[in-house]
């Protein structure tokens, strides 16, 4: 059995949308072996740091939180498929031979992939891929960038997929997953009403 | 196939270790629709708030991070043992009828599972059952308070656990479990070279 840990290291260098300063988390230590007489660290962090799951609150006022979604939204089968062959953005030509069912967790390897850091030109999944992806009545589209969208003016990827239900997870580290179904655990932080959480996931490959 | 989410809920309400004030979580909305356009929150915590584990550097200058721990540290079995009849403390005379064996990943259901709230006579692991865990080789201990130790001076139970590099899991909700070994997944944040990380825990029972 193989474990692919799918997830970002959160860390003050850590790539963070748009490389802006204000989402980069803060790792301090703040009890101290002379003082308190052991050592712990207090981390600040926004909610979409690394690896997370955006809820429908995120875009939309009103939206669904954490609140609203149970633990069997991120366990049992994810899909991984490869899009590295794409370019700029993935949109519903792209999706539209791929065996995508109802409920099903798909995740997008793209070339985001291959890259640590932020990359501005990520490939984004676009409005007519979120349309499908919301016709096939999924339960949560999982990407390799720090975005879903990108040059999509009031984020309507987003709208489309949260405004269905449908969680997005972002930040997925896939450049060694071969594309296939896996049982999969991506267990997010319990902090309750949020519009975002995140996640530790992991993908088993039971057949190695 | 039920799942027991054996984790507490963050939130700036919670238990926190002896109510310090300093101890709580700050959960604040930090971006807003009508300024930035979506809605999200940045959290600052303590990473030994709620379910979390200790690594050996929490007690132990130049102890083990959570770098020197994969992700099958916290995977596979768990034994849960109920030791609800304990009172004040569990010592070795409460572990040894108990089948611990090398390896086994240890979860010790107390009276402390049935408060909410920090109670500050919470049962604790003397030392006598630290080093009898020891001697047993075990991965890990699990407790139901945020807490392994309470009265004793210079945290000899952490220092006996951590200093064998064995892992501290403090905080878990284990009212409704039943005493038995359940398939597991507690999957910690992923921070490099921390001395405790936060952790979403999972129980699954496929006998129901």
């Amino acid at each position: 059995m193989k474990l692919y840990d799918v997830s970002m290291c959160i860390e003050p260098t850590m790539a963070v949308y748009k490389n802006k300063e204000e989402k980069k988390p803060i790792i301090l230590q703040s009890a101290f072996f002379d003082k308190q007489g052991v050592y712990e660290t207090t981390m600040t962090m926004n909610l979409h740091t690394g690896t997370h799951i955006d809820f429908p609150l995120h875009t939309l006022p009103n939206g669904k939180t954490s609140r609203s979604y149970d633990l069997t939204t991120f366990l049992g089968k994810a899909k991984v498929f490869d899009l590295t062959h794409v370019v700029d953005h993935i949109s519903k030509a792209d999706l539209i031979n791929l065996p995508i069912e109802n409920d099903d967790f798909v995740l997008f390897k793209t070339k985001n992939s291959f890259s640590e850091a932020f990359e501005f030109e990520f490939i984004y999944v676009d409005i007519s891929a979120a349309n499908y992806l919301v016709e096939k009545h999924v339960r949560g589209v999982g990407v390799d960038a720090l975005g879903i969208e990108r040059a999509q003016p009031n984020h309507p990827t987003h709208d489309a997929l949260l405004g269905n239900n449908i969680v997005i997870l972002e930040g997925l580290r896939l450049k060694d997953v071969v594309a296939k179904t896996y049982p999969w655990v991506a267990l997010p932080l319990k902090i309750d009403d949020v519009e975002a959480l995140p996640v530790r996931g992991v993908l088993i490959d039971d057949e190695v």
